[in-house]
């Protein structure tokens, strides 16, 4: 009797400070009281622990984070995966149906690649639907939902449009591309830096593959099968400066964007073609353009750019932008402090975006 | 004495299955008896184990590989540091001085870039140095001297030359630079892998810097202290592809080279501007021209790029390849297989490669 009145005295401080024990969704935050899910989930507090009260939660949790057993949340099916900043470190998620909350994965689930590398999707939700951490997407810090993909390789020219740099061009008679290196893209979110070296900061907003499957050469007719899902590209563009060379106008540090999250590949609305690229800026349509405008299509990319260099899980392939990017118009009109871009791709959801100055 | 005994007993077969044991240099091998160090060694080896008898190592070593006393080794003040593939992995090691030799450094010494960011590389020389464990260069199986850097950026045109692609062109007013993916690069002594989708795979003989500290944005003036050493690119080039985008002819899977090794800063010769690329192909001179050539030095290089990207331990630019590719030759005269392509840069060493199907 003495051990068990110990235990449940120790248990709320324990909670306080293991982060594996606020994990395991046996206690109930109060912070967010009115959410919707902690009405749902009260009673089968009250059949787990009849005898040791409300431990109440004031510390350690953001605003928007709640901890609910896991039961609750079971009626959720979507495959929308995001990457989310959790304590400090990257932690994999799991969004509900109406995207209004974010299932957390238990520790240990921290990188899409790896997941991914591992055949593990299926399983990741399962932790996600069972972890009993959940937060609200507005509330959580959204990180690319790839945080270190080795390679993140961009198509150039894929959509009929006067181009942005060049003007107007013939249909290009093969692909173009070039790359982004590490540091360059940020999450849905998190502010967008305009670079202080140039007035041409411009936005694309992009239809993207992560890759799920490790490959080398591909034929088209297999190309979808490494494609693990799809997310949303702002592919911030400096345009005085891809005139010196496209990859140094498109490598500045946090200028671009990636997420808000990947929904799996079995999860997106068919057929491919009929997926739209819809851009806004400040909330006003600057490029809306279906999928079926691509010069060359998402198998032709794939075996293109397999044919020189093989592709691992959480490889970013993004596939070009359709007319309407700021230095495509007339006038030009490139970003400003302050600009918000938002890029909605059918299926997935919005990535959003700040301009701030870099 | 019984105890002493079993131990002296046990010795060699320790010897035999342990790495660890291996690597703590204490027995000296007999597979390469003729070697310099073995006769320079013995002495040291008697006065430690005067009981023990020679044990005979058989097994395990790969051809060339010695193991000798540390002390044997401490004449050797060379900073040139290699990566080579030792049972299975990388492990860094350090040249002799006359590069005849490479000592290997103590298990978990694996990565540059790792040596780098804690500024340990007189820590790592020193281990190497005391290791007791040699292979002779021609017998080892060097790999890139960064095995996965997180940037590889190259410089295009940065010396006066008929361009391989483009022809004649007027000098440039803007760097302009590409990237490469992991998988392109391999290390001394492998096979280049010539593209089957092309036959105009070409060679650039550059000099490569590894940079060793984490920076943001650097003046020219500063730029010079965050490079660790220098070693040598053969940039695999193929020029069809290059019409489609650079980056798509720079990015055949193992069609370009890294290494041999890196040579420290502060061991190279001074002035930079001295330091010269000699290309051969089979043997013929192709390329030979000093830096102080290129249109853009160093230090404006490294300021040009961090105004755009931070840099990190492990990251290699490339600064550019002077006149006489095979692309820039009347006739045009690209790489066959079978060819070999060998890269000497002043204060480095030879980059040596031969050419295969891919």
């Amino acid at each position: 009797m003495v051990i068990r009145s110990a235990m449940l005295s120790a248990f709320p401080v324990l909670y306080l400070w293991l982060p594996e024990i606020r994990d395991s969704g046996q206690l109930l935050s109060l912070n967010r009281a009115s959410n919707r899910h902690f009405a749902n989930c009260l009673p089968f507090f009250w059949m787990a622990f009849p005898q040791c009260g409300l431990a109440l939660k004031v510390v350690s949790n953001p605003p928007g984070m709640i901890a609910s057993r896991s039961k609750c949340l079971q009626e959720d099916t979507t495959m929308k995966i995001a990457t989310l900043n959790y304590e400090g470190a990257p932690r994999l998620g799991l969004l509900s149906d109406d995207e209004a909350l974010i299932h957390i994965a238990p520790s240990g689930w921290s990188y899409l690649e790896t997941v991914l590398a591992g055949d593990r999707v299926s399983e990741l939700a399962d932790a996600c639907r069972g972890s009993g951490l959940t937060i609200q997407t507005d509330q959580a810090e959204l990180l690319p939902v790839v945080t270190a993909p080795k390679r993140i390789v961009c198509i150039g020219r894929n959509y009929p449009k006067i181009h942005p740099v060049d003007g107007e061009l013939p249909p290009p008679t093969d692909i173009g591309l070039f790359m982004k290196l590490p540091g360059v893209l940020i999450g849905h979110g998190a502010p967008l830096k305009k670079p202080s070296e140039s007035d041409t900061y411009d936005y694309e907003g992009e239809i993207t593959l992560i890759i799920g499957k490790k490959t080398g050469k591909l034929d088209p007719k297999d190309a979808w099968s490494v494609v693990a899902g799809i997310t949303a590209m702002n592919d911030g563009s400096v345009r005085g400066w891809q005139k010196h060379s496209v990859d140094a106008g498109k490598n500045f540090r946090q200028s671009g964007s990636l997420g808000p999250w990947m929904t799996t590949l079995d999860a997106m609305p068919q057929p491919s073609g009929d997926w739209r690229i819809l851009t806004k800026v400040n909330g006003e349509v600057a490029q809306d353009g279906p999928a079926s405008d691509m010069y060359f299509d998402i198998p032709t990319i794939l075996a293109y750019i397999t044919s020189f260099t093989d592709l691992e899980p959480g490889d970013v392939i993004s596939t070009g932008s359709p007319e309407g990017s700021g230095g495509g118009r007339t006038p030009q009109r490139f970003l400003k402090n302050g600009d918000e871009v938002a890029v909605t791709i059918t299926g997935v959801g919005t990535l959003k975006n700040r301009v701030v100055a870099g």
